[in-house]
């Protein structure tokens, strides 16, 4: 069931480790097979050397567990909340990388202050809402998942395929899991780059003409960068 | 003697340097079998790369060396101080890693600022309190374990594994050696993380419900973080 | 057609990555020939492991291909202003390179307050004004050449071979593809130095004498830095 | 001549790269041979892979060349100065390692705030006064090695091995190469992890007491640190 799918998804999950994204078990990523709603998940608590595309944990956008001996990841609801509310992404990252996690500490948005960050994310990175008491009780996973929602209020999320969650870390998402990783590896550098910059000049803004142009250059109607691809 | 116990001891210390935690001979490992009250410790000022489990010494928690040709560490009164104050550890580790050592020269406790730390350290990570003449000049190393025990009054030391002692560098412990060494590897993380955060906005605070969920979902009676252990 | 000249920008090329000065594809190098007028630089958005000398694209000053299949990096219009402009140059390097980059995030100039700096770069590494909506709109890639240029009003470029563009990242150049990548070396490196010097003490400044005689040593006329070559 | 001294210091100078402590040329060893007052140094501009303890230079304490096809360092004369000053000094390390130069170009002494520095270095790290443009341009890699002369009046530089040149970079010693090599070593971690301290804590102290006890503790009379060497 899914083979190329599970495939992808235990390759991305061991990338993360090559990228020095991170340590641990501290990541998790997902696809989803848009046409059937299932959804392909790294298990819980599992080493990443040791992972295995048949390891891989199938549910549905319920969160049931369709195929699969082990348990789905704890964050599991949180990806399916951005599958059900972003329809064009096909798959989710989660990490705990170094910057980016610093940030969200720091509950900052990471703004968009130069080309690198505006030729992947065409606004700032942003943070979401600290949840009250009621969500984190409730159901916390699937809390996160909305409060990530709620804080692409006006922003195209497959423009800006990034978030990063207060007190928590990030998210990223993409058009496949290869893809959402490498929204991840950006992410990590340009809130690295970010926060070097900040030290040396608090005050800084981008031109907004500037973002415009970088971003369009990669991913508008006449983008002109890369190879034509037919 | 305690041939199991050498063995990790003796891969927990080489693991120090895998981890990028020491340099030079700047870290060490022992564990304790609490059936007879011997502990394994590293030589002191030992190479990590020709460290044999044979080169491990034996004392007991008088600091009396019980089997080995080499003096034990340096550090020893300091590992015995915790094993006999803290009941539920079973390995204590120390190193001077750079952000960790960075804090504990800094004389402050690392705040819980992120899941990243709540899911491992229950509260703050405690700073001790800065030695007395006298106590420096009585037994150094006893009492720096006297003010390890002291900073965790009123804190549970096996839901908060870690310290840093004042103008020193950190330890921690765990129910083995290589928990122990990776609640070291985790308060790295953790103290890099913060100490960019902290550049970022120096006012943080975190959520108490947040930390409470995180550290209970990995640690609480009703944990479903990872694998069901049965 | 430049056989040699593409064997060396491929080479310097794949090297930036062995420096660490980039990730994805995100920068680039060229050379030029100067008795035709030829510049042979990196296709846009290829990798830079499968990348083999056939793949370099040649263009002449006007930016027409003269030779190869794939289409040029979409800066190749920086690097035309920069040799059209600058006649010692053969070679033009572009990275986003992390600490370089942040300083050109926060539109500062890197001071020369280092004879590590003074050994390679004369004067502070210049940072070019902001564009006007107008220059970005009008062409992009060929305006940051031509901002480049402005910002060496008064400067020679061969003794700072190097330039960071507002908001967006460094430049360098050299007589070679393979020094030119050195001087992209040495100013990440002499950037995170100044990054970290300037949090120890806002308020550097660089003795002048002490600027010239390191600069002197190494490229004046009586320079007695490393072996004579005749 | 001295192949046993030319073997030690080629290996030192190439461990240099080893520990991350220079990149291009930018480090020398030296050593000397006490009995024949001849030093042997690294040569001027070499590439550390390549070099071979035979392209090692030999100069008398007036800075001549005694043996050796290749020219010295150019640094070699603050090298000389140091060895005629301080006697019990066996060899010479100069890097621009990131931290320490760091330091350097904030011309700011590196204060004794933790235990691994007192664990190495009895005294702040002191860094030298600025040179008068009189001193520039008389003879400045002698006048260099003057001024760290100078910085040392009322420390004994075999107790702090260290010192850093103002606007420049770190020199240390020690009694064979490896060690001053390894001081080296220790100067860039205790320089990074100082100034990661004073961004937490701007007003750092170390206890007096503490310096005494962990410096005596390995290096005082009565040094119980690592094994007993007879």
């Amino acid at each position: 069931m899914l083979e190329e799918l599970k495939k992808s998804v235990c390759q991305a999950n061991k990338s993360l480790v090559d990228h020095g994204l991170v340590i641990l078990t501290w990541g998790n990523v997902s696809a989803i097979d848009r046409q059937s709603g299932l959804v392909v998940i790294k298990p819980s608590g599992v080493g990443y050397q040791e992972m295995k595309p048949e390891d891989m944990v199938v549910v549905d956008l319920d969160g049931n567990v369709v195929e699969g001996n082990l348990r789905p990841s704890s964050d599991t609801p949180t990806h399916l909340e951005i599958y059900k509310a972003f329809e064009g992404v096909r798959a989710v990252v989660h990490t705990h990388s170094t910057y980016a996690t610093a940030w969200a500490q720091a509950c900052r948005e990471i703004p968009n202050i130069g080309t690198t960050h505006a030729d992947h994310f065409h606004t700032a990175v942003p943070c979401t809402a600290e949840m009250s008491k009621e969500q984190i009780e409730r159901s916390y996973e699937a809390e996160t998942g909305v409060s990530i929602v709620e804080a692409f209020e006006g922003i195209e999320p497959m423009h800006t395929p990034a978030v990063i969650v207060a007190h928590h870390g990030p998210f990223t998402w993409g058009k496949s899991a290869a893809e959402a990783v490498q929204n991840s590896v950006v992410l990590e550098q340009v809130a690295k780059m970010a926060s070097i910059s900040f030290a040396l000049n608090p005050n800084l803004k981008m031109n907004e003409d500037l973002v415009e142009k970088h971003y369009s250059r990669k991913h508008g109607k006449n983008a002109y960068y890369g190879q034509v691809v037919k």
